[in-house]
Order: C-alpha cells, then structure tokens, then sequence
C-alpha cells in the first residue's frame, strides 16, 4: 500500500478502507510516512471530506496509536463531557460537581491549553493548596470513594491526535470537520469515556461561527460516537455574548461557588442543567431528563452540590474555605469599571473581543510557556437584553496593572447599546443525539 | 508574510500576488518552508487551480530559483520546442536538423529521462561516437558554426521545480495543470529560449489522455510564454496509436534518418512539418507558415536536411556513415514478428502498451539507475487504417533474448482488428497560439 495511492483516492473522491486508514496512522505515528505526505492528505480530507465510516475509523486508528486510560476500576457508566470553546466558560466547574452529587462518576482528565483564559486545572489551581499530582491508582480511588477526581492529561494518549494537529496548524487544515471531530472524539475515548455529552458552541465567541457548520461538527462526533459504541449527546449552544458573566480563573471559580449555591448567572445555570440531565440519563442514574434535571435542581437547592465541591476540593488539597468565604481566591490590585457612555438596552456582547481583552490583562495563555495570572479578568455587569444607564458600569476589569487603556478600548467596542429593548438570542438552540 | 496564511488564501480560493509566489518559491528552494507546507499548497492548487498572473510568476520564480542559460551569443531568435511525451515520439531528432537546414538556430538542451524509450540524448548515443560532453563556450560556438547542437540538461537549471517535482510525485499533486504547465515553462525559459512550440499529445498514450485537459494544458502553457516574453504557439496532435512505426532507440534514430531523407512514416514527417513551420515562422526565417512549410519540404527533398544532420552529427563526434548505412546502428540478436491471427483493418493500437511492451524488452528506464538497451523495441508493420491478412506480420520485436511472450501478448492485446474499414483519427487536432 503506497502512500500516494491513498492520498490520490481521497483526492479523487474515494473512501479510505480501515486497513488503509490503520495504515496511514501508525505509519505516520511511527514516522515512516513523512508530514509532507500527511499534509497533502489532509488538505485532501479538506476539500473532500470523510464518509461516515472513515471518520469512526480514523478516531479508533487514533485512540490506537498511545495509550488508552483503563476506568474499568470505576464501577458505574462513565460519562465524559467535552466544550467546543468558547468565551467564560465555565461549564466543567460547575457540571463536575453537580453531577457528582447525584451519582455520576466523574473522572476528569483536564488540561492547561492555550487560549483567552486557562484551562479547568488552571482555573482549579486558584483554590490554594489544589493539585492533581496523584497517580491513576489515587485517581480511579478518588472517584470510587467521592464520585469525583480530577488528573492531568497524560501525554502518551493519542500520540497521532498530537503530532497531526500540530501539522494542520501549519499548514492550513484545522478547518475540517471530520478532522476536528475525530481529533476530539479520539481524545474523550482514550481517556477512557463509556459516554459522551458534548457541548458545541456557535455564534461569535465559538470555534464554529456559523449554525450550520456547529450543527456539522456535533453530528459528526455523535455519528462517530455511536459507531464506536460510545453513546453520544451534542447541545449546541449560543456563544455569541460570553456564557456567565466571569472571564478570568480565579473570577470564574467564584463565579462556579455561586452557581452551585443556586446563585449563578441564569444563562450558565441553564446550559449546566440542560448538559448535566443528558450526562445523568447516559449514566443510568436518571430515567429521563426531566428527572434527572429535578435531581440536579433538588441538588442545588440542599447544598449537596455544593458539599460535593467542597469534598473534592478537600481530596486534592485544595483549602475548602474559599468556598464560604472566595475572597481568599486570588485577587487583583486594581479595579475599573467601564461606564456607559449612553443610556439604552445591552444589543450585543462581541465574546471574541472580550476573550482577547481578558487575554491581553494576562488571564490566559499565548504560548505553551506563558505565564498565566490567576487573579485577573474581566466581570460583565450587564448583559444582552439588559437595560443600562449612562455612567453605569458595563463590566468591571480586575487587573495586576495600571495600564488597561487597550483592554477598555476593546471592551467599549465589543458592547453595543441600542435604544430599542433587544431580546437575547435562546441559549439552547439545537441537539444531536 | 506567514506561509500557513498563504495557503490558507490559496486553499479559500484567494490570488497569490507576485511577492507572495516569490516568497514561497525562494524559500522552499533554500529550505526555509518545508515540504509539509509546499504539499498541502500543492494539494490546495490542485483543487483550487492558478490564475493566468499566478501561473506566470510561479513559472518566473522557478527560473529564478537557479542559474539560466545565456543564449545571447547566438545570432537570431533561439526556438525551442518541447513535446509532452508519448509512444514513439521522434519529433527532436527530425526537427533539429530540419530546422537548422533552412536557419534557423537550435540550441537544444536534452536529457535522458525515465520512460518507456531513453530521452533524445539517449537516442543519438546509438550513433558511434556521438557525445555530448561539450562545454557552454563550444554548444554556443557550434550552434554559431553549424545552427544546431545539443547538450546535456544542466542539474543547476530551475531547482525549485525539480524539487517540487520531486514533492508532487510522492504527494498526488502531479496532475495540476498549473503545476504541470509552469514546471515546462519553466525549464524552457531557463534553458534560454526567445519562443517555444509546444507539442502537446493527447490520447490513449499521451500525459494527458482527454482532449479537453490537453487543450487546457496548451492553453495555459501558451498564456504563461506569451505573459513572460516568449512567444509560444502550442499544435495539439493524436497520440492514439504510436507515432511513426519505430519505438526504441536506435530504431528511432533509422526512422529519422528515413525521414529527413523524405521516405519516412507519413504521420511522423508531416507532425515535423507543422511544428517545424511554427518555428520557422517564430524565429524569423519564414514569413508565414507556407512559406516555412515550402521551405522544409524543400530541405528534404533537396537532401539539405540529411546533410545538417551529418554535419551535426559529426561536429559531436559522431560516424556519420550510420546515415547511408543505417545497419551501423546497434542492431538486436533477435527478431519475431507478431502474424495478425484474423485477416480485416487495424482500428486501434493502443500507445500506452506498445510502450510498456518496448520497455519490457529493455528500450527505456524505469528508475534513474536503470540500464537502457539502445538496439531493442518495436517496429509496426501495420498503422490504423491498414488492411491486414492473417499471418502478415503487425510488428517486428527487437530483441536481445528469446524470452519475448510478455512483450508480445502485450503487443496482441493492444492491437485491435476490425471486419470494417476503419479511418484513422486525425493528426493533427488542434492549435492554440
């Protein structure tokens, strides 16, 4: 089997056999098909697609090629969930516990990533003293004993994922669905998901901009989902202003204790409750996701998903009174507020351009070895819909620097105000299942 | 200038400007842009195509990217033809000395290449003692002296193309008629010619085997030589059925010795006549193309042509008594001949095999290190059209072992005969200038 032939079919319109789709991974994990061979393909897969069958296919032939994490120890149906993206997201804080609480196992493989805030470890670490330096034994115990635990991701899942996103990069391939999905799907089932909630974004802030090419990629992991015997379920969810109103590490923890206290911003409550009825039914704990959403709300309002954070914290180090008192989360020297310049009604958040504000105050990360300040951020004090006065504060800039004239700027651009009353956008617009 | 955000235009559909072409070609010739990125933009010009102004930088670029010839000594407009390969494809070794008969300069640069015969210097080596260790100083004195020579391609002509060459074929980015057409313009120009004639085959054993690409292929090439400065004329010809009746190397050489004498197959001699018109009328020694035509004719019946040939022949250190006594050539130690086992009209001889047949027996390389058989291959005894009796022989195998029963079922499976009359296709079928 040459090389060439198989990038010659795809390019003509052919679909790739597993044996030469197996073929075409280990190879190029081994080395002996060469980038510039993978690259061709890739900008072939690009313009051609992949069927069905070519897209489960290369997710298993990618789970294959490192080391697959073996939850077997975890009695129960293991329930992962995966975000697309997105601007304050802070959906995992949230789901992680709050399902917990009702009986979903939760072992969370998580990392750090780039982008405009950290990634859940990141945002975890502002708690003082949490780690997830425990090895898988402690990990698998951690979840058997409180129904919850969170780990690194190891670096030997997945090795072709790796190498190959790293080529797309470069060479102008990211943009295709098939490879995106089956990047994200080969992930969640080396990580050792039985199941799979995904949570796919779409408007300004997402990966995916537009409706039509979110509602691709989620039936395009569902289909592979289910084709590898993983059941799969994708909510697609507005991302056109950013979800909550925290945009920061530290600020999005507190804002993750106020959410689990029943307090949260409605629209990041919602998407937690909509995300975490699928991941309850899936899991065999909930007969239906009206039960299950009664399960989590009831969960809420007694405090159990609250008193589940506080264990899980507590399991990994973390110092539990932050959770009473989130003032002891990191905080910033300086704050500012940015006033409206008019009265009207909020007509758009641009969650892009806030992502990229919160990123330039230090809250996320650029490259691998940037350093990522816990503390700072941004707090939006309105909201799409929401009426404001002139002089009162659209949002408010945590900061370890004097010097936001640049943050301020982007943050008036990105916030519209209309004088006729606008009604936001519904969060939930579509699912795949 | 990111080379990922170049592809990414070129993958979107985007125009490439001249600098940006520049860029790439520069710094993939010197090592900067690695081939993972030149493949995908392979892959993405494959699907996306290269505008008229595209085409002709990228052409530019790679005769940039090394040395050129300078062509400036030689008095007159140096024409330089180029053919796109074939079965049986004598062409150079008839118009080099044709043309030169009635002035007009031919300083040819040719290779050996890979294929199913040696290239022309291959060919010519079947003379004794030909050679072309010349240096540029004498190929240029001897083109002044006697209007015509050849030498060996230069390995430091046009390095970007034989690297991207190299790229496309092990990336199935070859069939790029962008990609195709700058790689030829590109070696001509380098090797230093004012215009060019394009001989562009189409058929059954032709590079391009559907008319309509060959027609998109001359096109192109025509666009980019008239864009750069060289007048280029393009006569697109039938490569159905072989062309002439000789396929091997020293079979090639006493069929052009045939037809500079005026006895040689009619297809063959009138393809020289049409492309030697063309340029004659480029470089300025005809006024129009029946004048030109008058003149060669002339040349070949007034013995002219044959003489320029043993001029040049011997001015490089060839026997010239091969010319009167062509049984000097390498002859085979054997000869079969395939007797037609029905009587009726030859009504197809498929190029491609015939070709593939010839190499069997030796005639041509398959890899760079392969040793060429200069005395085997293939003369037909029968052309489309001809009428046939069982047992008259359709072809004479040339070889150098008994072993021919391969070759010659090929050679049975590639000629068709029919109860009907059949009328050839037509030679010559299409111009574009």
């Amino acid at each position: 089997m040459r090389t060439v032939d198989l990038i010659t079919k795809k390019r003509d319109g052919g679909e790739l056999s597993k044996a030469e789709i197996d073929a075409l991974i280990a190879g190029y994990t081994e080395g002996s098909i060469p980038d510039y061979q993978m690259s061709a393909m890739a900008m072939a897969i690009f313009f051609k697609g992949m069927t069905p069958s070519e897209r489960a296919d290369l997710t298993m032939a990618m789970v294959h090629s490192g080391e697959t994490i073996d939850l077997s120890g975890i009695a129960g149906v293991k329930v992962d969930k995966h975000s697309t993206g997105g601007v304050g997201d802070t959906t995992t804080l949230v789901l992680a516990p709050l399902v917990a609480s009702i009986g979903v196992p939760v072992a969370k493989m998580s990392g750090r990533g780039l982008g405009h805030t950290g990634g859940t470890i990141d945002k975890l670490e502002s708690v003082p003293g949490f780690h997830v330096e425990i090895d898988n034994d402690q990990f698998i115990d951690l979840v058997n004993r409180n129904g919850l635990a969170v780990i690194g991701q190891s670096d030997k899942l997945t090795p072709a994922d790796k190498k190959l996103y790293g080529l797309r990069d470069v060479t102008g391939t990211v943009n295709s669905i098939p490879l995106i999905a089956s990047s994200i799907m080969s992930k969640k089932i080396a990580s050792g998901a039985d199941a799979i909630v995904l949570d796919v974004k779409t408007g300004d802030g997402a990966f995916m901009k537009e409706m039509s090419e979110a509602e691709d990629l989620a039936a395009c992991m569902v289909d592979i989902g289910n084709r590898v015997g993983r059941k799969t379920v994708a909510v697609l969810s507005d991302m056109s202003q950013p979800l909550g109103k925290a945009i920061g590490n530290a600020l999005e923890v507190r804002e993750a204790i106020d959410t689990l206290r029943g307090v949260g911003p409605e629209d990041l409550t919602s998407l937690c409750l909509e995300l975490g009825s699928h991941m309850a039914v899936l899991a065999g704990v909930a007969q239906s996701k009206e039960d299950a959403r009664s399960m989590l709300e009831q969960s809420i309002s007694s405090g159990k998903a609250l008193a589940k954070f506080r264990t899980f914290l507590e399991a990994q180090g973390g110092d539990v009174s932050v959770v009473d008192d989130p003032d002891k989360l990191p905080s910033a020297k300086y704050r500012f507020e940015a006033p409206a310049k008019q009265s009207g009604y909020v007509s758009s958040i641009a969650a892009e351009s806030m992502g990229v504000a919160a990123m330039l105050l230090g809250a996320g990360r650029a490259t691998k070895d940037s350093k990522i300040d816990l503390a700072v951020g941004i707090v939006l004090n309105k909201k799409v819909g929401e009426r404001v006065e002139e002089g009162q504060s659209l949002a408010t800039i945590h900061a370890n620097t004097e010097s936001v004239d640049e943050a301020l700027a982007i943050i008036y651009e990105a916030i519209g105000i209309s004088d006729r009353q606008v009604t936001p956008s519904p969060l939930i617009v579509g699912e795949v299942k």
